[in-house]
């Protein structure tokens, strides 16, 4: 019996336990993709205590303790933080099997030097420790950061944004990590929803220029990119909530007339149909990823999930309160996506993510298909140009991590992917860096110790230092850290 | 190599063994929904031979049988029972992986201490010995659910049923195993059957009113929930075979019309088409949700059954002929039924049951979006309200189950998980408790042999006792047990 | 560790490792469905180098080195053959757990008894051997199938072609391996495609008969049946690309002269839509598949490609080349087809495979309904009828034929399967059988070693004997080999 949350977490052979000892677990961290607010890097932010830092806006915590029948009265509503903290305690034990035990007691451990398990009796302790703790430089949020061998960020940015946080982060040289913007458009396409018009305008107001049609408003996103570029951003990041990512079913001059009426329509504040909506946002992703492949940016495309399916809990607190959950979307639809933009020369480096576990082996083919743009492409220097993300939201844990990583081995080429990224709202995530690179070496030394991959230490060794941040740096184009 | 079916059956694991030798094995069963007949408890049925027990009414074992190209004739049709029997030893080696080998050799063993193999070459020792201990008392019906340490159980009963059977079952005092009904309304769902008609003048017989409209059918079905609760019962059944489950565009008042129309449509004998039947279901689901919640019932829903697809055989010997098979059912719009029924506060305590494994993720994640039924709620006294139900039908083996409950890990809180039931119509099926509890046991034995909990065995122990039967007891409010 | 794929590669338990090396390993081999070109065959082709034989047709590998970023140039285009096979070399440390990786170390080691790793170090050294050992004879297209133990094998054959390589083969008494036709009628079937006419007014000149109607296509298909047969095929292929495989909603007449018209729509070059074609298609399997029934042929229905999704290498390449992917296809028409066929007593003996590892479940229950086409019946001389067919394409990998036959034992009966088949263009594919077996082995070998089935060798040995060759060789009537 392995003693819990031991050296070898996660790890159950040898060459693994190898690998993530001699390799894995010193490589610095890119975190590509995570929603930390960049304001509380620039301030350098630092928490009263471990309540706000994990029940302040953690979603996972809060469906936990929602599940064990515990009152939202002590879970995001109005009782002290010591209550919730205490709550958030005593439904700790029955979260058996559950990721957020592993990441919460990794954070205690890796960061407060607590070695104990969350649970009511020993509550007490870890909020007076933790509290202590969070008191000391080492533990604001640049702290965390630097301590966490972190050298790179990008956080998720509307285009609206003047990005005045990163600004002030780059200005400033005593810090080394690099913070990077992303570019998440979803706002502009989401053209059926009640806030679509006053997005408009606000983004109209900040660039001073009034966005009356289709073409103004691609005009003004392309000028966003151009903006977020020059300070350093090489991903955009997109929501893709609809079944159907794109209808390719219009001619193409045909389709901007009607994605034209469909954004007045939607401006005059009148409802937009379905059908013209699917239009509207394939034309819109078209042009958008005109301008990411023009500043050899990766576009991120996250898939199938059924956001705020809870009415009364979205009326009361909007979105990301907990209540989304697990959807599906047509692969026909994405496949059709993917080629319309390669037929017009207009793919950028891609990554696919679905919520849906089920969509693993559909998409870790369906990337096979669109590695060259043309047969006379040179490739893209030994990387693989459309990527299967890593184990997303819901999947990210150990049989999501080893379904994805065994998925990728069997339909593509594993040694060539771009690895972990955190996804996450709390600076004390980057945990799950050591979470994936724990999983990934067992599933690396996995097949060695099964004989099904010859035991040659410096191919895997090079191998682990490439997925755990080689390829994520070349992919992206990282330079300078 | 571990013997066949030795004591540690299904348990990789010491912890696991120690869990399952000195915590589960001696739980007292509570089968919350099953489909044996209370006409053979009341008379305390006895039975001739193996054959009427496992071949009388068994679609696992017909459909094994013809899996291996055995006549219909000693399967269902005229041969002698003992023919039959030994068809069915013929079939059984080749049965290697499927559950049935278990479930046949685990009832062998616990009630007619049988400890060989199941094979054309013992096939005439069997015989004879099962023939022997079924002409014995404690074998009769009520004596093998004495000796299977039943507490309670749920029998699933149409509406129109005047429960006699149940009513004689309390009144004998000398039967301490309280046998409880469970409300099945699908008969007043089904309204594109062509029995519904006959169904709905069959209800209005048994309540002595004419069911004209779809508002008298609601007010009938709500009195024979109250009929049903003053005996006892505390659970409703639906097996919702519908791709769509529910339909909410359509507004309350309008719906109502709608339904109603639906309904004096098909009493007239009139093809319903398949929005109207939505709008019907929808409509009628509401009434009987808000029922529910009105008693604390809790509300079982079975989905993704694609049924009766053989239509020679379902012609010939109607449902439940070892038919249905693996379907599937809109995820979006089971959440929007939820939704409807919680903004209404008519969501009863729900188990969710998809026959395709397909969908555990997808609703292991929707039950964590209806926790709380609104933001004031104190929670269901540190019970999960909405539930995803045990591996299910063709899912009820240790691959599915191991699934079911990796997943509720991972997504869910398994610790507050309400474990098992047989689902079976046959009474010698409650060793599947004994097989549900060894794969529960290896799985949380499992986490603690790799480290991913601690070895804390008070916790533990308290967890299983509490999926085995106190989760159970609490959820539906089975008191006096 | 086990040492990179020795005696036991993929085998874990001693059970498994007897029954592989006593039992599975020397069983002939008969490979009833692959794509190998039958005048290969009939010339005895042999190959110049190891890049003709691997890089020539294989779009596996294509795929693989275009997911390491490799230019299409040194893949399919115009670079030396010498250069192609380095670039693939250079691949291949990245492909850790692909079955590719197992596959050409496998054949390697078969064929050339060779080794080494791949990699670019011993690229040299592989590209000289094997020119030297593919020059001998027993290296010849004959010299690889007989060396394999390959007792039977089925090509795949368009109904226009003639079969002259067929006869030639056969005649050719000094070949003792079968070589027998299969039936695939795609090219019949595909009325929205736009070589459809032209392939209608090839088939009429080879049979001499012009094609004016429905009915007379059907006619001359049934005619093509015939000669098939006459030639010893016993089985047909379906690739059922399309998402509804079935319309049973149109009476049968109406059926007819629909497909008529859609037939004659096709051929006046006009566009075929979906509806008609469905109804086309529908009628057009059932005349398929009367004729089948009339031969006791095996219907094998390969579903749920999404293909060619890449139109510019589709323009430039056409099929084939590597571009197709996982979609899906509705269980619910396929049921539907089933059925319609069992109702009018042309249920064939029947495969069901599909691309999408999802379906596993909902296929294994599925040919549990059809088993017998009725009550009358005797049953198919104790084998199944229906079966769930090895896993395909890409899931032809340890976990995904691990996960077919663990679900086939869950939910079917997997000691009455029939095996693998290669699905392969390369002679060198024999090794895939290898690989099943050995998996096979593993599966079975699980069984016993975990006390879920007897430790009886007699039986598993004849249950090995039976997946690799007996079972299949009954069930698609492979006499005289």
């Amino acid at each position: 019996m392995k003693k819990f949350l031991d050296d070898n977490f996660l790890i159950d052979n040898e060459i693994g336990e190898l690998l993530y000892e001699n390799y894995a677990k010193d490589m610095p961290i890119i975190d590509y993709h995570c929603h930390v607010n960049p304001a509380e890097i620039a301030d350098n932010k630092k928490y009263k205590n471990i309540t706000e830092v994990w029940l302040g806006g953690d979603h996972y915590k809060w469906r936990a303790m929602r599940s064990c029948g515990i009152p939202e009265r002590v879970i995001t509503g109005n009782s002290t933080d010591e209550e919730k903290f205490k709550a958030f305690c005593s439904a700790m034990p029955y979260l058996i099997g559950n990721p957020m035990y592993h990441w919460s007691h990794l954070e205690l451990k890796r960061y407060f030097d607590y070695d104990g398990i969350i649970c009511p009796e020993n509550s007490d302790e870890i909020w007076k420790l933790t509290q202590e703790k969070l008191a000391e430089d080492s533990m604001s949020v640049r702290g965390i950061i630097s301590r966490s061998n972190v050298a790179l960020l990008c956080t998720t940015d509307d285009p609206a944004d003047d990005l005045a946080n990163h600004i002030k982060i780059a200005e400033d040289k005593s810090f080394t990590t690099k913070v990077l913007p992303a570019f998440r458009p979803d706002n502009a396409m989401k053209i059926q929803k009640p806030g679509f018009k006053a997005y408009i305008e606000k983004l109209s107001a900040v660039v001073g220029v009034e966005i009356k049609d289709f073409k103004t408003l691609g005009d003004v996103l392309a000028s966003r990119i151009q903006y977020f570029n020059v300070l350093g951003c090489k991903t955009a990041d997109h929501g893709m909530d609809d079944y159907y990512l794109y209808d390719g079913s219009v001619p193409s001059g045909q389709a901007l007339s009607i994605a034209d009426a469909a954004f007045k329509k939607a401006m005059r504040g009148e409802d937009v149909p379905n059908d013209l909506a699917l239009v509207y946002r394939s034309a819109m992703i078209k042009v958008l990823a005109s301008e990411y492949t023009k500043y050899g940016w990766v576009m991120q495309l996250h898939m199938g999930v059924l956001r705020n399916t809870n009415s009364i809990m979205f009326a009361n607190h909007g979105a990301d309160f907990g209540y989304d959950t697990i959807g599906s979307f047509s692969i026909k639809s994405l496949a059709e996506l993917l080629d319309a933009l390669d037929r017009e020369g207009i793919l950028p480096k891609t990554v696919l993510y679905s919520i849906n576990p089920n969509d693993n082996a559909a998409l870790a083919t369906l990337i096979g298909c669109f590695q060259h743009t043309s047969e006379e492409s040179e490739g893209l220097n030994n990387m693989m140009k459309i990527q299967h993300g890593s184990a997303w939201w819901f999947n990210d844990n150990k049989n999501g991590m080893t379904a994805q990583l065994e998925n990728l081995g069997n339909l593509s080429a594993l040694g060539k992917f771009i690895g972990m990224l955190t996804d996450s709202r709390s600076f004390l995530s980057y945990t799950r860096h050591e979470y994936f690179r724990r999983v990934l070496c067992n599933v690396l030394g996995g097949y060695v110790e099964r004989g099904e991959y010859p035991c040659d230490i410096e191919t895997l060794a090079q191998m682990v230092c490439d997925i755990c941040y080689n390829n994520t740096k070349d992919y992206f184009g990282f330079n300078n850290i």
